[in-house]
C-alpha cells in the first residue's frame, strides 16, 4: 500500500465514509422509490396536508440536532468546530444508515421500499440516540471511533424500539425510554470498555472559557424551545397532540427555574454552575417524553420538571464524580444526568400513571384489541398491572442491554486503526482541521490609525 | 438562622424561587386541568387545525423571546451570560405567575381552570413585558431585584391591559400600546426610583466589544424575522391576519433601511453606530403592531416603518442622554427609544388611521353592536371620533399607570436585602456565575507544535 | 455644497438610500394596495388556508438569508459586523427594488398592484441573486458599490427569470438556473471588471480565526437545516412538494458526508478544511433544485449531491486558484464552485432526467398545450428532446447574460465617486462601523480579583 504510514489512519475516515456512501447509492438505486403519485385530487390534498402537518416539526427537529445540539457541544473551548462538525457529520451517517436498516428489516417484502418524510423521520430519531452516546466521550475519540460507534449503535437502536415498543407495546412517544436511556447507557458503556481503568485526568482544555459556556448556552436555549415539537411530532394529532405539547412546556418550564433554585443551593457561595443550566434546564423534556400524551394532570408535568431538574444538577454535584472515583466511569458531557437519570424517573412516572389512571393513559397497544366502551374502565384496571409491568420491562431493557452492548463496543473501539488521540492532544480542533489561530490575527490596536488613514486616502 | 451572613443575600433567589415553584405546583394541582378530550372525529380535527394554525407562530415567538431577545442582550462584553440567563429566568417565572393570575381572575367562578394553547401564548405576552423592562436597569440589579420587579409588574399588566382592551375596547393586535409602550414606561419608572438623582457614570465594561456586538446583532436579526408571527398570531385567521404579515414585513423593511439612512447622517464620520442597527432595524415592528390588521394602504406601513427608525436613531442620540443630563434618568438598553418612540408613534397613528377611515379599521368593538349594513359608513363615521378618543385614552393609561407603578415598585427594589450590585462590580457576569476567564486557556501559539507531535505518536 | 470634501464619499450612502426609500413610499402610496377583503367565509377560509401553507415556509427562507447567509459570510475576523449588516441591509434594498421593478413590469396596466405574500416571496428571490453575487468581492467593496450593484442586477434577474422561464419553459423550481448560476456568473463578471488585471494578494486580515470559522460554520448549519424550504416553497402542493422536500434532503445528506470524504482525501494530512466544510455541504442544495418536484429516482438526488460536493471541493482547491492565476479572476467566498458548477451539474442532470423519462419531468409547460392522455407518453417523448433543448439554452442564457452584464456593472463601480476601500483598509469593520475594539475591553485578569471583593462588599 503505498500510504505512507504516518498518515494511514487520516485516510481510514474517507475510505470508510466513501464507501458507505457508494453501498448507499447502490442499494437506493436498487431498492427505494418514492410513493407513487397520487391520482386523485383528494389524495394530493391529504398529501399536501400530511406535508403541512409533518414538515414544521421536522424541521424543528432538525434545527434542534444540527445547531441546538451542536451548540451545546460546543462548550470546549478549543474544540467547538469539532464538536459541530462531528455532530453534524454522525447525524447524516447514522440517518442514512438507519434508513438503509429500517429498510431492510420492514419493508423489503414488498420488493420496494417506498421512502416518505415520516421515514425520514424516524431514521432522525434513531440517528438522535448516537449524538447522544457520544456525549461521553467527546473530544477523546477519534472521528473514526465514532463512526464506528454509530455503526454499531443504529442496528441495535432498531431492534431494541422493536421490542420495546412493538413486542412489549411499551408507550414512549417522547423516546424517553428508547432514546435518552438507551443511548445514555449505550455511551456510558462504550466509555467504559474504551477507557477501562485509567483515570481521565482533568484536561486544561477542558475547561470552558465565558464564550464558549455562551455559545453553549445558546444550543440549550435552541434546544429547550423546539423540545416540544421533538415530543409531539408522532402524537396523534388532536387532543393527545395538543396535551404533549402543553405538557412538554410545562416540564420544560419548571426545569429553568428549578435548575436554577438546585444550582443555587448547591454552591457554596451560591453562584450558579454554567453546566447546571446548560443541562438541567432540558431535564424537563427528557423526562416528560414517555408520557406526554397521557392524560395526566397539568400538575404531574410541572412535578416532573422539576424532580427531574434536582435529580440533573445533584447528578452533576454528587454522581458523577462519584461514578469516576469508584468505577472510574467517564462521562464528559454528563449524559447520564441529562439523559439517564431524567429518563429513568420519567419511566418511572409512567409506571405509576398508568396504575393510577389505567383507562385514560391507554394508548394503542397491539397485543391487545380495544376493549368495548361497556366495561372499558374495569377492563383497563385489570390491564393497567400488566402495562405497567411492560413499562418497567421496557425500562430494564432500556439499560441492559446497551450497557452491554456498549462494552462490547467500547471494547472493538481500542483497535489501534481507529485512531484515539493521545491524552495530550485531546480536545483539540487543529488535530482534525486546517484552521487559524486567533493569534496569528492582526493586532487590534492598529485599527484606530488606519482608519485615519483611510480617510485621507478617500479625499 | 444557620447561613452565615456573609452569603445571605445569595440564599434570597433559591428560597424566594423555590417557594414560588411550590405553590404553582399546589396551585396547577389543586385547580388546573386540561381541556375535556373531545369526543368525535370532527372536534379532533378542529384540535389539530389549531394546533396546526397557532403552534408555528408559537414558536416562532418563544425563538423570539429566549434566543433572539437573549442575545439582543448580550451586548455588555462581559455580563452576556449573566443577561442570557436572566432573561430566560424571568421569562420562564412571568409566564408561570401571568398564567396562574390570569386563572385566578378570569376562570375561577368556572370551578376549573382549563389550560390550553392560547392561555400558555397569553401568558408569554404578559412575560414580554417583563423582558422589556428589565432593559431599563440591565446589569445594575441582581437577579432578586428583577424577580421582584416581574412580581409587581405582571399584575399591573394585566390589570392594564383588562381596561385598555376590554374596557376601552382599544384595538391593539400587535400590543403596542398594552405591551411596549405600558412596559417602557414601566421599566423608566423603576430605573428612575432605583438610581434617584445619582448619575451612573460610564463603567469601563459597559463598552461592547466586536464580538459582543456582533452577538447582539444576530440577536436583532432573530427578532426581525420572526416580529410578524408576534404581530400575527392573536389576529382574526384570513385577511386580517394576513395583512398583519404584509404590513410589518413592509414596516420593518423600512425601519431597517431608514436606520442606516439616519446612523449615518448624525455621525460626522458617516459611520454606522451598532447601537443604532441593533435597535433601529426593529422599531418599525413596535409601531406597526397596533395597526397591523387595519385596512391601511401598504404605503402607510411603509412610512411608519422609516419614522419610527428615525424617531429611535434621534432618541439614542439626543433624548436619551438629554434624559440622563437633565432628569437623571438611566436607561441602560435604550427601550424609550425602541419601545417608547415608537410605540407613541404607532399609537398616535392609529387615531388618525381611525379618524381618517372608521369603517375600514372597525374591530370587534365589545361596546358597540356592528352596525347593519346599510348605513354602516355613517355609523362608522360616528364612531370613529369617539374610537379614537378610545385610542388616545389608552395611550395615556399606559403610559401614566405603569411610570406610577414603576416609581413604587422601584422604591421597593432599594430595600437593602435584594443585593443590588455595588457600581464597581455592575456588567459582571462571574458575580453570579461560576465561569472562567479566557485568560486562563491554554496559549494558543502551542497548537501547531502539538499538532506535528500528534503525528508522531500516531505512527 | 457645504460638506467638506473628506467626508463626501461617507454621504452618498445615506443620500442614495433616503432617496430610494422615498420614491418607493411614493410608488407605493399611489399604485400598491393590498388584495380586497374577502366577502365570503369561503373566501376567508382560502386565505387562511393559504397563510398556513406558504407562512411558514417563507419565515424559514427568511432565517436563511437573515441569519444564515449572513453568518456564514463572517468568515473574515474582522469584517463580520459589516458581513453581516451589508447582507442584511442588501436583501432588504433588493426586494424592495424587485417589489418595485415587478409591479411596474407584471401589474401595471391593471391599475393598481394587489400586493401579497407569494409576490413578497417572489422579490425576496431576486434579492437572493444579489446576496450571492456579492460574495465574489466581499469585504473588498464599499457598500455604495454593493448598493450599485444591487440595483444594476435587480431589473437584469426579472428580465432573464422572464426569458427563462416564461419564454423558455424551462422547468427549475428551486432556482438552480435562474439564481445560482445566474448570480455567481453576474457576480464573477463584476469582480473581473472591478479588479481588472489587478492580482488581489492575500490580506493578513483575510485569513479566518477558529472563532470566526465556528460562526460561519453555524450559519452554514443554519441554510442546510431550512434549504428545503427554500426549493419547495413555489412547488405544487401534494405530491411534488413532497418528492422536492425529499429530493432534497437526500441531497443535502449525501453532499455533507461527501464534503468530508473530498476534503480529507485532498488535503496531504488528512485534515478537513473549514471552507470545503462550510460550503461543499451545501452544494447538494444548490444542484438539486432544477429536478427537486421531477419524478427522479431517490438514488438521482443522492448521486447528485454527492457529485456536486467533489465539484465544489475540488473547485475550491484547484480551478479557484487557477482563475486567479490565469485569468486574475478574483472570488472571495468561491462562489463559483458553491453556486456556479453545482448550478451547471444540476442543470446537465435536469437534461438527462427529462431525456431519459419525458413523461415523468413534464411541468406546466406554457406554450404547449397538456397532451391527452391517451398517447401522451408518445408526445412526451417528442416533447423530450425540444424541452431538454430549452433547459440547455435556459442554462446557457444563465452564464452568458449575467457574465457580460457583471463586466459591465464592475465597470461602473470603478467611478472614483463609489469609494472602493483602498486595499489596505480592506476586510475592516471599522472604515464603516463605530465599534470598539477587544482591547480596549477591561483586563480579564483583574475579575477574580473583583469578585473576591465583591463579596466582601456585600456583607
Amino acid at each position: 500500500m503505498a500510504v505512507p504510514p504516518s498518515t494511514y489512519p487520516r485516510r481510514l475516515l474517507p475510505l470508510f465514509l466513501g464507501l458507505f456512501q457508494g453501498a448507499l447509492l447502490l442499494f437506493f438505486a436498487l431498492f427505494v422509490t418514492y410513493d407513487e403519485p397520487s391520482e386523485q385530487a383528494e389524495d394530493a390534498s391529504l398529501v399536501a396536508n400530511q406535508v403541512y402537518s409533518t414538515f414544521p416539526f421536522f424541521q424543528d427537529i432538525q434545527v434542534m440536532l444540527v445547531v441546538g445540539l451542536g451548540l451545546l457541544l460546543t462548550f470546549l473551548p478549543r474544540y467547538g468546530f469539532s464538536a459541530l462538525t462531528h455532530n453534524f457529520l454522525l447525524l447524516n451517517f447514522s440517518a442514512q444508515w438507519a434508513l438503509v436498516l429500517q429498510g431492510l428489516l420492514h419493508r423489503f417484502h414488498h420488493g420496494h421500499i417506498h421512502l416518505d418524510l415520516h421515514k425520514l423521520l424516524l431514521s432522525e430519531f434513531a440517528a438522535v440516540t448516537v449524538l447522544i452516546s457520544v456525549g461521553a466521550i467527546l473530544g477523546r475519540a477519534s472521528p473514526c471511533q465514532l463512526l464506528v460507534m454509530a455503526t454499531c449503535e443504529i442496528p441495535l437502536y432498531l431492534a431494541s424500539e422493536w421490542v420495546i415498543v412493538t413486542c412489549l407495546g411499551v408507550l414512549d412517544v417522547g423516546g424517553t425510554i428508547t432514546i435518552h436511556v438507551f443511548s445514555c447507557y449505550f455511551g456510558l458503556g462504550v466509555s467504559k470498555a474504551l477507557f477501562r481503568a485509567a483515570q481521565q485526568p482533568l484536561h486544561p482544555k477542558e475547561t470552558p472559557t465565558t464564550s464558549s459556556d455562551l455559545m453553549s448556552l445558546v444550543g440549550t436555549l435552541i434546544l429547550w424551545v423546539f423540545w416540544p415539537s421533538f415530543v409531539a411530532v408522532l402524537c396523534q394529532p388532536g387532543d393527545a397532540q395538543h396535551r404533549a405539547i402543553l405538557n412538554t412546556l410545562l416540564a420544560m418550564s419548571a426545569s429553568a427555574i428549578t435548575t436554577v433554585v438546585a444550582s443555587s443551593l448547591l454552591e457554596r457561595d451560591g453562584k450558579l454552575s454554567p453546566g447546571h443550566l446548560q443541562n438541567g434546564s432540558l431535564a424537563g423534556g427528557v423526562a416528560i417524553g414517555v408520557l406526554a400524551d397521557m392524560a395526566v394532570p397539568p400538575a404531574a408535568a410541572l412535578a416532573l420538571g422539576s424532580l427531574s431538574a434536582v435529580l440533573c444538577v445533584l447528578g452533576f454535584r454528587f454522581l458523577t464524580p462519584l461514578l469516576a472515583r469508584k468505577l472510574t466511569l467517564h462521562d464528559q458531557c454528563g449524559i447520564h444526568n441529562l439523559h439517564g437519570l431524567p429518563g429513568i424517573l420519567g419511566a418511572a412516572a409512567s409506571v405509576v400513571a398508568i396504575l393510577v389512571a389505567p383507562e385514560d393513559t391507554a394508548g394503542p397497544h397491539p397485543s391487545q384489541p380495544s376493549p368495548a366502551a361497556g366495561n372499558a374502565s374495569q377492563a383497563a384496571q385489570g390491564q393497567g398491572g400488566s402495562r405497567a409491568l411492560c413499562q418497567a420491562a421496557g425500562l430494564a431493557l432500556a439499560v441492559g442491554a446497551p450497557l452491554l452492548a456498549g462494552l462490547l463496543t467500547g471494547s472493538a473501539l481500542r483497535l489501534p486503526c481507529l485512531a484515539r488521540p493521545p491524552q495530550r492532544l485531546c480536545f483539540e480542533d487543529s488535530l482534525y482541521f486546517r484552521i487559524h489561530d486567533q493569534a496569528e490575527s492582526p493586532a487590534p490596536d492598529s485599527s484606530a490609525e488606519e482608519g485615519a488613514l483611510a480617510l485621507k486616502e478617500q479625499v
